[in-house]
């Protein structure tokens, strides 16, 4: 039986995508820096059929791209060239909270969108929240230990996962679906499937753990003068605002150029630096923030001028993408060495990729800067070698929250030893034996398994 | 070489104890039940002696026990008869806490009351706490994912650690102590290490995560008529007291029990059950707790009271160890079905253990539930039996926050899927291929290394 064929009794012929034009979709990653064409895109509908896909591909040594909503922004879910793309989109399941535990039960291909929802019409809250909600998935969201606006509050996905199922390389279900509030008993799988990019096993369902409701929400956006005094006014919100939830950088470069967009006038006045932070308190946390805050900041406590402040946060994303293929980073910093590492980075791009624009924006909370950079082509990678090797010079690290995926591989060493990478390859080795699963994603040089799968279709 | 003296080599002759009298604080666990003979005690005093004495120990096929504070419930960190103990109480230093992130470093042999100490003197909160914390260190609490009275609120000890260093059993040193608030290049080593129990590596620094100084803290304590009227409360005390940091249980036979202990009266009326709650908020929260407890609680806002009533609480465990040698587990149980694994532990006890003892007590609002029999010996198991499998039956965990340990790994098939088990024997060889680190805890049947160190004295 060829894997085609295989594939075909595993999940019915309808849900193995052969044709070029059905595969397309999967094949180009968000940004559009990212592509490859895949062998197939094999969508399963349940937790089994995962199984089998990932067992008739070990059969014929075809390698696995576990894909989600794709918006992920490291070229991890998209093929390299002649792997299998496993789309769970058709695990979307999404059950009602039990109000007990505040947990709630998804299948892996259901959008942060849809467990939003849910959470709200239960009377509770998702607590996360980023840009690409409509289309990421929970599976992308836990293979990436995805962050978001309010994770400063309420962690990264690590901290929200309550259970966990997935299918491991090696075919083992991992299953820990019971809720329990605190589970101690042997090696914590699911901990260590948390921001495995898809490289050890196929997350299948997730178990999430909801906030209480917001109640009252505030947002300010302030204009500072100086990087050095956006760090202080930083610390003092992490200190002296308790329901403090947000904390973003915009800078006037991304001002400017989401207003012209947006073909609206800039709401601000001329500054070094924005800050748009959010409050989210049982009772009113007005008070709170206007404390901190300078006096001419924005405070925004109506729902209009807040979605408004959010908006020009949210649409510079969008308004990058739409000039061109950014090359997109999401480095760490240490929060004592924000100011200088953001004053660093302008020059040591153009220095790497002459004419070029760069955009620093970001998570300034969790000391995570976006650095997107616009003018190198899609393989040119000056700025990113600079931007990486910077942020690791500062004590950094490569990635705060998008994963290494294949896009930072390479620079993997810069922060890791080689005796930790060593040690992350044998878990890889323990737990995905024959190598299926996205070979060449996080680890440099996973080698492909020797047959590529398109000899076999 | 011996061992010996390549261990003499590696920490210095004072450091490796092989007198009897010297070993024998090291050999029987805190509840008295876990005893083993050393072949040595080794006392490292940096992260590359604690590497020296592995690769030593390596080299001899010599099996490791890691050891903190000794105060472990499951004898996992006792000899079970022939191996190196490895203790890391030299590793004591405590850090001063970085204001910026609210996180501290320290030795894995520094106390958590030491950590408790240093977090209060920087006007900040340790966010743990647990009766054993003037020996339980901070390695043995990383190792075994402890928890304590408010993890309900600030998480176990994976919710904490912001950084670590360890050694794995095949020589790798891991080392993030960054501090960064979010990190997320490559497989995440120090998750996994959390909760693994010394089977994958021994910890020699902690970066520990602390929160916001409390600010007002009210205890209450709550006398019910039912299991279920307390299981009702402990809904209602989550959902509206949103500054709830501990909910614990306690039963009629362990309040006589104690206060006899005591020599005092008894402070409560005659009831079915009791609760101990306690709320920490920015603002005062005692209209929160008092809106939802019946009118006959005890509200304790002062520091005097609210000790008493905590007194209650911690002194039973002591008060169990002065009358014998308790067989303890901590289960967790689905909150859903509390009230019915409370009411069905006496009769199993007593079916398999006729005439023994039982105390219930424990963090009910995680599900937690310690039980603690007197009466069958060290070696009897019926018990334990009885208990573990009343803890599955009803969806819930054989651990909730102890661990395994050597107490319970036959009984981890009960939870954990053979094909689960599996792989992580198949991580525990990735990472410690030479099989010296704590053979025989966790996971069932791993066998010793064949050569006993005792041989190469
Ligand atoms: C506009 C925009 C804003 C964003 N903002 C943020 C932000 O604020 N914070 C943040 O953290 N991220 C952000 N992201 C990136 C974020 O990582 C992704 O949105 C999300 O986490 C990936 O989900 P996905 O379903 O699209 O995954 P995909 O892109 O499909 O996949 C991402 C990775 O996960 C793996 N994967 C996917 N599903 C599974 C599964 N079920 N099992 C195993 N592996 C799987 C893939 O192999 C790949 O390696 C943003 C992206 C966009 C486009
Ligand atoms: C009175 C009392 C109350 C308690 N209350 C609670 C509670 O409320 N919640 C709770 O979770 N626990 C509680 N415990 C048990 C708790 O697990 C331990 O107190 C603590 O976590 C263990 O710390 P330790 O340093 O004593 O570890 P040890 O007992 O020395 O060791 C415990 C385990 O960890 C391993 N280990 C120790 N140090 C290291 C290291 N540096 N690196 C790798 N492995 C290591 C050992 O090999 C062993 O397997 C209580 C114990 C007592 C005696």
């Amino acid at each position: 039986m060829t894997l085609t064929d295989d594939l075909r009794a595993a999940v019915g012929e309808r849900h193995v995508l052969s044709d070029p034009e059905l595969r397309a979709p999967y094949e180009t990653d968000w940004s559009g820096r990212f592509h490859g064409e895949a062998a197939l895109v094999v969508r399963p509908g349940t937790t089994d059929e995962v199984a089998a896909v990932l067992a008739a591909c070990r059969r014929a040594g075809a390698p696995v791209v576990p894909q989600g909503g794709n918006t992920g922004l490291v070229g991890g879910g998209v093929p390299r060239g002649g792997e299998v793309v496993l789309s769970l989109g058709r695990l979307d399941d999404v059950g009602v909270p039990d109000l007990a535990t505040a947990q709630v039960e998804l299948g892996a291909g259901a959008t942060l969108g849809a467990l939003q929802a849910a959470a709200r019409a239960a009377g509770l809250d998702a607590a996360m929240d980023f840009g690409a909600r409509d289309s990421a998935t929970l599976g992308g969201i836990v293979a990436c230990d995805s962050g978001g606006v309010r994770a400063l509050r309420h962690g990264t996905a690590r901290a929200r996962v309550a259970g966990l199922e997935a299918v491991l390389g090696d075919g083992t279900v991992v299953r820990r679906m019971s809720g329990l509030l605190k589970d101690n008993a042997g090696l914590n799988l699911p901990a260590l499937l948390v921001g495995s990019e898809g490289t050890l096993g196929v997350v299948t369902r997730v178990r999430w753990r909801l906030a209480a409701p917001p109640r009252r929400r505030v947002a300010v956006l302030v204009a500072l003068d100086s990087l050095d005094e956006v760090v202080g006014l930083v610390g003092r919100l992490r200190t002296e605002v308790p329901s403090l939830e947000a904390v973003e950088l915009l800078l006037p470069e991304g001002i400017a150029f989401t207003c012209e967009y947006l073909g609206v006038p800039s709401p601000v006045r001329d500054a070094a630096a924005y800050v748009l932070a959010e409050a989210v308190g049982a009772q009113d946390p007005t008070e709170e923030l206007a404390a901190v805050v300078p006096d001419d900041a924005l405070l925004a406590d109506d729902t209009a001028t807040r979605e408004r402040l959010w908006r020009l946060r949210e649409t510079l994303t969008e308004a990058i993408a739409a000039a061109g293929i950014p090359h997109k980073f999401d480095v760490g910093v240490p929060i004592a060495r924000l100011a200088e590492f953001l004053e660093r980075v302008p020059p040591a791009v153009e220095a790497a990729a002459p004419g070029s624009r760069t955009f620093q924006f970001g998570h300034l909370g969790d000391g995570n800067v976006h650095v997107n950079v616009l003018g190198p082509e899609p393989g040119d990678e000056a700025a990113d070698e600079a931007v990486l090797r910077l942020a690791a010079e500062v004590g950094g690290t490569i990635s705060a929250e998008h994963g290494v995926g294949v896009a930072k591989a390479r620079w993997l060493h810069l922060i890791r030893s080689d005796a930790e990478i060593a040690a992350m390859r044998s878990i890889k080795r323990a737990l995905d034996p024959d190598g299926v699963l996205n070979p060449g994603v996080m680890l440099p040089g996973t080698a492909s398994p020797a047959a590529s799968a398109t000899t076999h279709l």
